[in-house]
């Protein structure tokens, strides 16, 4: 026999656009939003019998309802706020996921200043945040994060007096391209905290740090930033990095007479090396 | 004070395409393979000491000397001799996860019958599994799997009967399209097994479940197809299904004077319900 | 000064899910419709007068009801629906180009014959055409087409004798992997066509040629491929055909001290070679 | 019979990372290549013979090879190099087609400069270019351009006063949001061209103009944003402009009892407007 060991379920990429019209200039914020719920769900699994149902094309007229009659001045308030809508309205809901990727618009330099109300898009980076409720707590969990910060620097990245055996081929390399694109998750602890000043600084110490570290390894490097990460914010406890290493390969220039001084590249999307690390304070 | 409180590292996406040329008919696989590994890394980390790494690149190298040097019928067994190779080769690897995808290849119909070398993509799904082996383990955790695979029923399908309150405008329907694209993994347990056969069936038993389950709810269905494959392979001990709901929205075609009669209707990637359950073997 | 030389608009990637409702079984069709038009439209350009543009919005609406309204039993003939519309209804249309995409879709085998209302997705080859109407023409031109039909041959294959100079490295081949993603586009003449028939002989006409020819470069087989086509089906006056090499390399096994015997290849999706021809009956 | 109409091939997707190496700072370039060939290659169709036939391979190389040894400031020059290679190197060449497409890196800012070689991506966009040659000719047709300039703004833009008929239900509008992905690419004319400052003053333009210019229409935008590229370029003749309509749509919040003042909108993908124009000096 069968049993239903574990069960969720929500609606996944609700995206939003929401404006504020100030008097002088607009804010713009565009969002993907994901909801997952757990509780007392099994006898729709079970029987199909849906009363305690939420309908998930509810979960997405929520989010633009809750978009409307609140104020917020950055995703990981709005996660909260979705988190204990969901836990203090629903009972059947035991615990509460909310997942929101921010695109990032730069406002258009008209002249000498940034554009009041036009944007241009910055890249494909995401700012992200996880908030997640359970209905007998009084606090959520709370990770603010940055996703996809593609970076790379020509040089200051060595690799070099790994393991040598049969299924080694690469060289060791003094100098070589480092790219990657960072994945970042930082979880807050119990300070108070001003979200949208402690995401600047941190992506400025991992852009910094990525910058101005002298890599040994990817490895290593990916430890100097989650450190600068936990030295410039006070208010996050641990980040967890992720940072895909991908390879900027030496085009093999000899059979044409020539030689490569670490100028022609080919730049490959797979396979790609991934290196992953959580720095916490201790 | 900042302390590195876990680490792994690994290479993503390494894709081979391995033939056997047998004499009647040529055998083919399209992999990518991940490969993860955790142990005594933290010297890189810590001062760019990379005596014990194993390169990335060299992991690449291993995937491709391993499927040359070794015969095996499926990607369960290639993950297996993989996790077995990392643990026994070095003494600083604790833990290796594999993971590899198997592109779906379907033979040419040439005539009456399948061709000899020839084959055309046989769609999105792929073949997916998992094994996870310890230094201190003897045997590998195994899992095998499906993802998307993409299915639609234009009847069938009811949702009726759920959560009604401010946030809901979505009306009962007993007459809806169903489509999902099924991500399914499951665990094998102790019991021999022959891996093609089995995911054969399960194969088979999720899509003859999908097609022939009248469902009140994709909750129902996603239990009913998981208990389908638990009755058919003895082998596994449980299953863990995810199913988006890929909504087709019937069209409003009041404003011109027609009726939808469940004939036009709007597909939409976005947003989508994301329903998951795990059944097991009591 | 400067002046408009050139405009058209349209609306593109109008999904649509239409379900014929058989006593029997259920005809699914999802297509996804672009539509471009052309004429008397500079008034929108030069002014912002908006009096003769038809709102994108309302082509949309316009692909929804008439598919409702109209039985068709293929892209080709729905195409020339919406030209026809187009150009009868607005007498500032000048020319509407109509391109649609269909989603293969394959009946679920439930027992021993196809489900009646249950699909799996059948890979990710596109059903393709191009219907182009004058308000002078009494005629469209008609193009039917398939895209992204994914193909690969474990030998039977060769490329040698090429040019040799400075820029040259790879090595004769007389047994090499073949896979590509053909694109064809065929146009229809004046005989009357049964679309659906003459789609089906194209595509296993093109298969068959695949498979069986014996291809001294890929050139040489797509031309094989095209006169196939042309010798299939008598409607059509001329095919053109796109046929990236996606390379298969075989992976360097000597420094393993190992021999690649045609069996372990890298499959690369870039950089990718890009053959295309058109083949016309004289 | 059949007969060979039309033939070209090439090879698509070379990626490059060019590295210039300066005492002060160093200059980093992400390239894409597509390289076409047309000539007298039919042997290769008709019999597989391949004499006249430089590999896809060979094509590959040689944009290394002459990336290496070359000096060149800008796309622009790299394809006319590359054009003049093969028209001069291969008397089988008729004509040859280079298309490029070049990443955004931006330096990172470190502390109140920007780093000599650390840099972020830029966003989405993409500088373009593509040049062709005749072997009768002396000189290349070239256009330079941009493509996926994401941009967007929250007002100043209209549009109303459209045709009204049955298939009309989008009201008109006086204030909405308008969101684009502007691809555009201008040919270059007789007079002579500092291709960055060009590419530069036009982004700007584009960019100035799409944020200050009060839209009726996207008809309207487009063709002013075409003249402002003329008018700071006069190096160049033409521009073609694309324009997709990516629609924001004001979320409906009656059913909850609340007001949407153009606040709460739903960003979509499919389907989308998709508008375009080409605006020439006179």
């Amino acid at each position: 026999m069968a049993i239903l060991h574990h069960n969720a379920y929500g609606k996944s990429c609700v995206r939003l656009t929401k404006v504020v019209r100030g008097p002088h200039r607009h804010e713009l914020s565009e969002l993907s939003v994901d909801i997952q719920l757990e509780g007392d769900f099994a006898d729709s699994y079970l029987t199909g019998d849906n009363r305690k149902i939420i309908a998930t094309d509810s979960m997405k007229n929520t989010v633009y309802v809750l978009a409307k009659e609140n104020d917020f001045r950055c995703v990981e308030d709005f996660s909260l706020l979705l988190c204990r809508h969901f836990i203090s309205t629903y009972s059947q809901v035991r615990t509460v996921t909310v997942d929101i990727r921010e695109t990032k618009w730069d406002r258009i330099q008209a002249g000498d200043r940034p554009h009041s109300h036009a944007f241009v898009a910055g890249g494909s980076e995401l700012r992200t945040c996880r908030a997640q409720l359970d209905s007998k707590s009084t606090k959520a969990d709370l990770t603010g994060g940055i996703a996809g910060l593609q970076v790379l620097k020509t040089t200051g990245s060595e690799f070099s007096d790994f393991v040598s055996d049969r299924y080694r081929t690469l060289k060791d390399s003094h100098d070589r391209i480092f790219a990657t694109s960072v994945d970042a998750q930082w979880t807050y602890g119990s300070q108070p905290s001003d979200f949208n000043a402690d995401f600047a600084a941190i992506r400025t110490a991992l852009l910094k740090t990525f910058a101005t570290h002298h890599s040994l390894a990817v490895q290593q490097t990916l430890l100097a930033m989650g450190e600068a990460a936990l030295a410039v914010c006070p208010s996050i406890q641990s980040i967890d990095l992720k940072m895909p290493n991908q390879h900027r390969i030496p085009f093999n220039l000899e059979p044409f007479g020539l030689e490569n001084n670490n100028e022609i590249y080919v730049p490959t999307d797979e396979p790609f090396g991934m290196i992953s690390g959580t720095v916490r304070r201790q």
